[in-house]
């Protein structure tokens, strides 16, 4: 058996919608020998967390902690634990990652109500409230940043009508979180669910989630704790209780475990647990206001260079997201031949996209750590580069001039 | 705000059944930067880990990936894909996690058949046999090692009636891979879960899987293409198919992932796999028979220790896992208050139990890289000495020349 070389990859510039560029600081830390599960360092540590984490999500809820698996498991882990069979359940579409919510919504039994509108486009919260007080749904669960469109969405109308409406508002924040404003509190979040590997710029791996106390009265209904570590009294108590059906996702035993009863459920991924408190401490080190001005800044720059170059930008940009760029392929263009090039050439990455915008768009994320001015100078100079190559009909030499613009008036500005 | 302070944990000498020591070469590699999902460099390394894991389990199959989650997402991920409402599932219970097993099944809406038989024993295969051919199951699920009691199963003889009764076979090893035989083909077992934290000595979150065509043909009546994504062609061939509940767990949307197709699911967890690729690495490096012969090696000279103190191992010796030593609390004694001050005084982690267990043995593991000599005396000291500050009745002085005899005398060996 020839043995295999050790691991060793590329460095690339990572300028998608995620995965993105680990901050250095994450990656030391990974390296860390991990302790046990029960260890009163590790408990502390857990503890650090769920604080840090309610920082991050600008909230005062007691439950704060991540899913041991990726942003997806976390919005499964908060839709599966609220949904029973039957729930309406409403879900506003404004591009693949809604449509990911109804996938799950469905496959956990509930009456899906969808609304969509244009990819590229967002709704009106009026049309979002309309149908919240016509359809009178158990749950509202919808994108906060939709990748697939790089579009952002309004919220707060939207959480206050929930709350007089008395459904439960569930947001996937996974794009947004450290890169964006989230206030969970302030826009009457019910459940939220953050992302490690985007603006947080930790590996992929983890599922921040957050929830209040009228999320957590959903989930005690159906607290279980399992066979073999349940004492006398959790039988009596709980007996008459109908299941959440992924034990994994149960959030009543997550709650178990990431509380003081300490109760054996899965066994903590230490070293992902590691990376998401060294990725949050950064974040709020930086300070919430100055991290999302950071993310405009460059994203200014970046969206100045694409116009300069003669390229369009994709959607409405009353509602663009700060943390994502769609740059509309011009015709003609192999977007994907643009793709492999910029890697093979520059081992720069930017991302495709999904269902009807598939070959129609390119989008570039700005996100976290990959947030920099020499990753948006260098991803508008190969990009520039490589549509020459391919004959594009685009202005040369413009570009990083725009950026460069971008960045000297700043300067200038803060100097003031 | 006031900064946090950057991470800082202990170093701990960890004896228990996982999380365990990680080695230095796999947390070295986990900070390597990461790189795109679907980067050519990465996909490779996807590649390049089914073909290891279809090593370390001795197996052909196709299917061999790991899950993003902890080992216990793994068996949830086959049991909700392969289990359908109203099937048939036989569980024979030797302790706490072939309860997990039940637990799980029972979620998904199976018809769960128990057999239990006494903690610190294993079932006559015979008398498991003989239930299959009574209830016919289509799953029959069990533990090959069941760390809470420190017992490991035969599995072959119920592989073969599995097959010769058309029964799936599905076998959580998640604390055997790595550090005990586990022979999928060989032994007819259809469906096997690893886990990382255990005798691979990665850190905990992902879960390494196989399974055989019979098992695949069961999920591919069960595909789903996302709405997102799915081609017209996908709409057409798989609407009429019932979906597995769970979209993070469903088999059939992961092996699009996981193959040439590489269908957008969720972001495989980039680091974690780097860690597991190099854990399985070492691991083949090393050789399984000679990982195998090592982890027994550690075990007998712990096992002597244990005895020529004076202490019990706990259960039937014949079926004693190598990889977990259970040692009886001696009466009059406080397992917990020993545990706090071997963490306390020596940093040694050792573990209590579970159940009707708990309370009455410590359990000892010797897992991957904790699995070393030093580790095994820094033990068998420790527990010595805090056992002599409790006053228990245990001969001084006698473990570590117990240990050190099953050393030398193996040298010897080796030598002629």
């Amino acid at each position: 058996m020839s043995g295999r070389r050790e691991l060793c990859t590329p460095l690339r510039t990572i300028m998608t919608p995620g995965p993105v560029e680990v901050d250095p600081r994450v990656l030391r830390v990974m390296s860390t020998p991990v302790v046990g599960q029960f260890d009163p360092a590790f408990t502390g540590i857990m503890n650090e967390t769920m604080e840090m984490l309610r920082e991050l999500f600008q909230t005062k809820n007691r439950w704060a902690y991540p899913i041991d698996g990726t942003s997806r498991a976390g919005i499964e882990a908060v839709l599966a634990s609220v949904i029973e069979p039957e729930d309406d359940v409403l879900i506003p579409i404004y591009g693949r990652f809604g449509y990911l919510l109804t996938e799950i919504a469905e496959r956990y039994g509930a009456n899906v109500h969808m609304l969509e509108c244009e990819w590229g486009t967002v709704f009106d919260p009026e049309d979002i409230i309309r149908e919240i007080k016509k359809v009178k749904p158990k749950i509202v669960a919808m994108v906060h940043g939709e990748t697939s469109t790089g579009r952002i969405h309004p919220l707060k109308a939207i959480g206050e009508a929930c709350r007089t409406e008395d459904a439960l508002f569930i947001v996937d924040a996974v794009a947004t979180i450290g890169g964006c404003e989230v206030k969970v509190d302030e826009w009457k979040i019910d459940a939220a669910i953050g992302g490690t590997q985007k603006c947080l710029s930790v590996p992929s791996g983890m599922a921040p989630i957050t929830y209040n106390e009228r999320v957590a009265d959903v989930i005690a209904a159906r607290k279980k704790v399992e066979r073999g570590i349940a004492t006398q009294a959790d039988r009596a108590a709980l007996s008459g209780n109908r299941p959440i059906t992924s034990n994994y996702f149960d959030l009543s035993q997550l709650e178990d475990y990431w509380s003081e009863r300490r109760l054996n459920h899965h066994t903590e991924a230490t070293t992902m647990l590691y990376a998401l408190r060294e990725g949050v401490r950064l974040v709020l080190e930086e300070g919430l206001e100055t991290r999302f001005e950071r993310h405009r800044h460059h994203e200014a720059a970046l969206a100045a260079g694409i116009k300069a170059m003669g390229l369009r930008l994709f959607g409405d940009d009353s509602c663009k997201m700060p943390v994502v760029t769609c740059v509309e392929i011009p015709g003609g263009i192999d977007g994907e031949s643009v793709r492999d090039m910029l890697l093979a050439q520059f081992g720069i990455e930017i991302a495709s996209s999904f269902g009807p915008l598939a070959g129609k768009i390119w989008r570039i994320g700005t996100m976290g750590y990959s947030c920099r001015k020499e990753n948006v100078l260098f991803v508008l100079a190969g990009l520039e580069a490589v549509l020459l190559r391919h004959n594009a009909g685009i202005e040369a030499g413009k570009a990083l001039q725009a950026a460069l613009d971008v960045y000297e008036n700043a300067g200038r500005q803060a100097a003031v």
